[in-house]
């Protein structure tokens, strides 16, 4: 998918806090072409504020005076609908939809389309002359007794809607910028907790926790709570150094022995 | 799913604006239940301001001194988790299976859990203590080049799924006049495993483990193990005996008790 054939259009937006919040919710999903029809105050100290680092956008923003000039190049043109609105003429595709189809339509695949996504006014949203010039509509699923986003959180699920269509960005997982791991923190082995298991029972038998002639399913039921745990090698040492503690011996590591 | 049961908490919170949409987003998607620890300014005429009207959100808030106190009664903790962060130790999910995850918690099927979510500071996150509170992490993902997401706008995309992830708003797949079915073994609370640290930590001075004039990072490195290992109430009960067992005294249950 192109991100840059996916344009946001804002119509006649009364706050311009909401055009900054916006601007960073594009940029948090990778979006950047930003059409601004009317805004009542343009450009704005308080749009910078709440851009919170997504200047360029602003900066590069298109001031327009009507939605005809903000979609003027654009192959697909879809209305974002608030849950009281009623339209019976379009298809109304929720935003998770919303997302698949626009990554695809985006896409060299799928026409390499330029797709405008219109946000209505605060307060009224979409007049019925701008809904003519959508093909579809898209709707948040919302709580039907305060169906009231706010138009940033609007752009937000929208965007984040169409990076997941696209499946765009990974969750960010541990270790993405590769420090060596330190030795102490690898992964035990099978044969390491068996060792302590043993360790644990010889402890259990000796503060009378466990019955040797009738053990039932307690070492069972503990491999099966620490087998979970995933410990590395330090905290296998703590666990060993606290049964060795318990039952009055001293514990040594593997790193200590010998 | 019931909704009661997820809790948004907010973490020293700098600006009262984006308290207020977070309330605004929570009640977007049907949730009520916000907890703030150490807020920089609140109540604030600007949190109201920005709810939009979900002002009942804002008067019913918790306000607390520390995430122990937020988090005391819940099963489930999540911490929501910023790119630059790097945890080694904790499962991580995205926005999505998060949504998933805590709609199946939360509902009557996956044991009626009460879910805390944790948001951290504007710039800084969660500290490490406070991710050693968590089972879990989510991550939503973002643009590698611009990640700074707003902490409502957050509050949004995660409420939005938790909402999607229970199918809330669109098709109701759920059949009412189905048994709830019960967990003979219940998730233990934050507040069970703060006992459970007391006790471990009285045992280990008792065995001459834990030296309390050189503590050292002990028992932060035992939250963090223990802490991931989500415990059922039957396991923890195992482990308390296990601690009295090694000090010489002998734990009761809470079922056995008076």
């Amino acid at each position: 998918m192109d991100l840059n054939n996916i344009r946001i259009v804002l119509i006649e937006t009364s706050h311009p806090g909401n055009i900054g919040a916006a601007a960073r919710a594009m940029m948090t999903m990778g979006l950047s072409d930003l059409y601004l029809v009317k805004p009542k105050k343009f450009p704005s100290e308080k749009a910078v504020a709440m851009s919170s680092g997504a200047t360029g956008i602003l900066k590069q923003a298109h001031v327009v005076d009507s939605v005809v000039d903000a979609i003027a190049d654009c192959q697909v043109v879809i209305g974002t609908s608030a849950r009281s609105q009623r339209y019976i003429r379009w298809p109304i595709m929720s935003a998770r939809e919303c997302g698949e189809y626009v990554s695809e339509q985006a896409s060299e695949e799928g026409g390499n389309n330029k797709v405008a996504i219109l946000f209505g006014r605060e307060r009224t949203g979409l007049t019925n002359e701008e809904l003519e010039y959508c093909h579809s509509l898209v709707n948040i699923p919302v709580n039907p007794n305060f169906s009231s986003l706010n138009v940033a959180a609007a752009v937000q699920v929208i965007s984040y809607e169409i990076a997941m269509g696209a499946d765009l960005y990974s969750v960010q997982l541990e270790n993405d910028d590769e420090k060596p791991v330190r030795r102490t923190d690898e992964l035990v082995t099978a044969d390491d907790m068996e060792g302590f298991y043993q360790h644990l029972q010889r402890m259990l038998i000796k503060v009378d926790y466990l019955d040797p002639e009738k053990p039932r399913l307690l070492m069972r039921r503990l491999r099966k709570l620490f087998g979970r745990m995933h410990l590395v090698r330090s905290e296998l040492n703590i666990l060993r150094g606290i049964c060795s503690a318990c039952e009055g011996s001293k514990f040594k590591p593997r790193s200590e022995r010998e």
